[in-house]
């Protein structure tokens, strides 16, 4: 009974404070993200210490982050991908290769990590989160810009890259050595993964809910739907990618179905349920006394952060640049895509669950995800605002 | 991550296999419950043991009890408690208290029970499954009848009775003897707990809602009414109540608030997702060997689930006949209350918890469960088209 008592205590508590915390970030125009990261930071163990890791709350968390992919999948429009043309895939290829090096460059000569360790921490800085920069152009009323449309695209787009890399960096966790061979037979399964079970899947789904068509319970689409992401999330781990490259296919898949409309409406209470638990235990997970800069040895760590935000941030502002497009504000373009988010996080959480980071490193690296988010709302009303100034003078 | 695929895969066979054999139970005019405890029974380990009893499916399916609950308490108008009138309560108190006291007498005599063990028994069988009848009323367009009124009026006072009830039996459990003094003190503490909290709720939530009237953020009014559910089950468990009994007096009090409408629709999902692991779950934890009639032992088991049917089946329908006003077809009343569910399942799942049952006495009263409810629509559709012809000739 006692430890009902506590799980029950603890999902009122992130619950709880996830909405007040979410409210004061909307209300200093940050993402409701931070406000989670922030009252998962407060309500755990390295502040007020009323909610503790535990094996259930975990689970639930990880369950958390497949809901989130799954919906991200749902979201994301496979002609849409086409639209955004050649120039999103530039932007985010880009976007994706120059943090990603930096970063292992920086994290193995200078963040003292192994190999293996820096490669996956650069996996961490390489996808930005489509959720963050979409409702600040949603806000500022962007959204049908030029701009905006080869943003959302490239932001999709390196997620899918970021899923790859992850996959990749996954095996090679388990396997350990490292050559141009194993990379490229590592990163040729995941691609035949994804490839396949789309294909597969979609001709699965066309039929298999044609068929449920008939039955007459109710949520029988929205039950069916969770049961593909689920099955497709187990897969994932048996060919040894993470379960959300499974969620976020199977979301995709689902996306072309005609009661896409159905789950997509139905499944947002449970997003509203499973994911503000993914984000409050990713906060719970941080050791806010590394950042204590009265500790010498605490010191390093903040050194570390600021260099690795600083190409966290330059990266993803070059990829604007390969834009050699007209009318374009390629500064804007790179701006909009140095948010980190969800994606990131998970990749984190991957690192600290399979002993790959410390408590240092991944504090470090949440760290530098919630500046790269703080810091983008704020220039990017101020570049938007200009720029809709400009024009009106022209 | 062995441990994240067995969850995955337990999660979707439980989703997958419920809807399954729900559709068969609709499609053999049964009721959905039916469906599942079937599928828990056959993929559980007594049968296909595709899933096994875990932790976390426990503490899962333990929430999908309180968001049942929860449910029950927001779709509990408290007026029309009162315009079902006087009959109802009297059918509810004799439909409670003759099936108790033969259950209990019959437990503690014949199946060789203890008398704690045999007063939690008794308790299973007390309350009516307020879900199927009213399901069987909408099928057939009787609901807007007298008998259908006293009869749903009745069904939801003997959920209350029965949560009462619970309340004593599980404070029972920890202490251990039992005066007539003692059963008074705990059903006083008991029903002091159930009036503080809906009038103290009340006040709370009406305040509390209002405030966060203002807040931008999505879901605000569903995830606070979560917790305000979840802080009440775990007050329950702290004033040593069963979780559900708080979880029904959240939604109740959450039934007076204005935003009710945007959280009973809200919840809906989430139901959708939590309640059927539930139920599953329940089947999964059923010993179907202990039934094998080739097995001696077993056969008393089988004359006490035939001995406990028809208790729990006459105790009812006595109740029907207490209904002393004019033109109410009393037989059919008394049917109506026949079908157990819900809360009898839980109460047969908290004694299994609290090993007050082995798995035989517990696998008998879910035998009794089932029976109960795969009967009443059977005869209740007979009855109703009979009485339905009737007044046509008349």
């Amino acid at each position: 009974m006692c430890e009902i008592f506590s799980f029950l205590i603890a999902l009122a508590s992130i619950f709880f404070f996830s909405k007040i915390f979410g409210e004061f970030a909307l209300k200093f125009g940050q993402s409701v993200i931070i406000g989670e990261l922030v009252a998962g930071i407060i309500i755990g163990p390295s502040f007020l210490g009323i909610v503790s890791k535990t094996q259930i709350l975990s689970s639930i968390s990880e369950l958390g982050a497949i809901i989130l992919l799954f919906e991200v999948g749902l979201s994301t429009n496979i002609e849409k991908f086409l639209k955004a043309g050649g120039w999103a895939l530039v932007v985010a290829f880009v976007g994706v290769i120059i943090p990603y090096f930096f970063g292992y460059f920086i994290f193995l000569y200078f963040g003292g990590l192994t190999n293996i360790q820096a490669i996956f921490a650069g996996a961490v800085l390489t996808a930005t989160s489509v959720g963050i920069t979409a409702r600040v152009f949603m806000d500022l009323q962007f959204l049908e810009t030029e701009e905006a449309k080869i943003v959302l695209g490239a932001a999709v787009i390196d997620d899918v890259i970021g899923l790859v890399i992850l996959a990749v960096v996954s095996k090679l966790i388990i396997g350990g050595t490292i050559t141009f061979g194993t990379i490229l037979s590592i990163s040729g399964t995941a691609v035949l993964f994804l490839i396949l079970s789309i294909i597969i899947g979609v001709l699965i789904v066309q039929i298999f809910f044609k068929l449920i068509l008939k039955m007459k319970q109710q949520h029988v689409t929205l039950i069916m739907g969770i049961v593909f992401c689920l099955i497709l999330s187990a897969l994932s781990i048996k060919v040894r990618l993470a379960p959300i490259v499974g969620a976020f296919v199977a979301g995709l898949v689902l996306s072309t179905i005609k009661q896409e409309k159905e789950i997509k409406e139905k499944i947002e209470p449970i997003y509203a349920f499973f994911v503000p638990i993914f984000f409050v235990t990713m906060g719970i997970n941080v050791d806010i006394n590394v950042f204590n800069p009265f500790v010498v040895s605490n010191r390093e760590i903040l050194v570390l952060v600021g260099v690795l935000f600083v190409v966290a941030f330059i990266g993803k502002i070059l990829s604007g640049f390969v834009v050699l497009k007209k009318n374009i504000n390629k500064l804007l373009v790179g701006i909009s895509m140095v948010p980190r988010g969800e994606v990131g996080l998970i990749f984190a959480g991957i690192g600290l669950q399979n002993n790959v980071f410390n408590a240092k490193n991944y504090s470090a690296l949440i760290a530098v995800i919630m500046l790269t988010t703080f810091v983008t709302p704020i220039i990017l009303k101020s570049l938007i605002s200009k720029k809709k100034n400009d024009s009106i003078i022209i």
